[in-house]
């Protein structure tokens, strides 16, 4: 998606640690009309109209996710991080490790909003080591839910999460890939 | 709001210990079209055309946020909790206290997009003692920007933090205030 490439190149930094930073439109500042256009791309991409529920992962997927789902009239849900008293009753949990806070977190998903049968397009906005999407398809199949795709905004190419899904066989499509990143110098895979 | 304290009265569950599970449309499962007439709701309220930014708290307040953000053409930022490394440089910081984990929490915005003399308006899916809120107007102080006002869609009116938001003088409204909650019974505060 050309526009959001030209973002990255222009707004994007690259910090040591092959961290790359694109908090000023995506995931802290936030620029939601642009979502609007990431929501056009996705549908070009995706059979929206199949579609029975969007799934994301807090926090940072969320925002994305939630423009998606008012523009396409699907309801949404995000896979919370455990801990919160107030989700009773019966839940999907999945284990992934979170290199951003280098530590394991559990997701969960209540039972009564995830169901077998419903189709489910995975959305989020950033994937590098892939675990946080992992554990959504986790969910997925836990629920005895459909998979209908994976839509990924940005993808650090080089760090497998992206590779692991397309061989798995799954329906996985990011916006942009970028496939070398340093500090002043970011490369986006050839399509 | 008629349509909100409907969906709490039909779709709402109360749990031991005062707590008021919504998660079917507005936090762990999302009706984002709903949210899309919140937000038609707060721009009633408030004078969005001076608004020069949305601000929230992760990761509840983000789903809601985002919709009214595209809708109106607004940009958004949502305070993060402390510990990832992927914001560099200056942060503005505020301690509260978490009810919900039962523990302090800190929460963060990078003084790159959070500035003297923007106008700002904060949005939460949810308040009951208001220490997040309270968070983000600290956030807003340290800032320097101008608060234009306050809007949360469900206020727990008996645990104090909308009293204490108005009384501080701040702009401040809920568009549905629970003032009595039992297993099997909702009250609203009389507008």
């Amino acid at each position: 998606m050309k526009e959001l490439k030209d973002r990255i190149l222009n707004e994007g930094k690259v910090l040591p640690g092959d961290i790359i930073k694109l908090d000023g439109f995506l995931n802290h500042k936030v620029d939601c009309q642009f979502m609007q256009r990431i929501a056009d791309e996705f549908a070009t991409i995706f059979d929206i109209e199949s579609v029975d529920i969007l799934l994301t992962a807090e926090a940072s997927g969320i925002a994305l996710t939630a423009v998606c789902a008012a523009k396409w009239g699907k309801p949404m849900i995000y896979a919370k991080k455990a801990k919160s008293d107030n989700i009773e009753g019966g839940l999907y949990q999945s284990e992934i490790y979170s290199y951003t806070y280098k530590k394991h977190v559990t997701q969960i998903v209540s039972k009564e909003w995830l169901k077998a049968g419903q189709r489910v397009l995975i959305l989020d906005d950033f994937m590098a080591n892939g675990e946080a999407v992992r554990g959504l398809t986790d969910l997925v199949a836990q629920a005895g839910a459909d998979l209908e795709g994976i839509g990924i905004a940005v993808e650090k190419g080089f760090q497998g999460g992206g590779a692991r899904l397309r061989d798995a066989g799954f329906n996985y499509h990011a916006l942009a890939v970028i496939e070398k990143a340093a500090p002043g110098h970011i490369e986006f895979r050839e399509e």
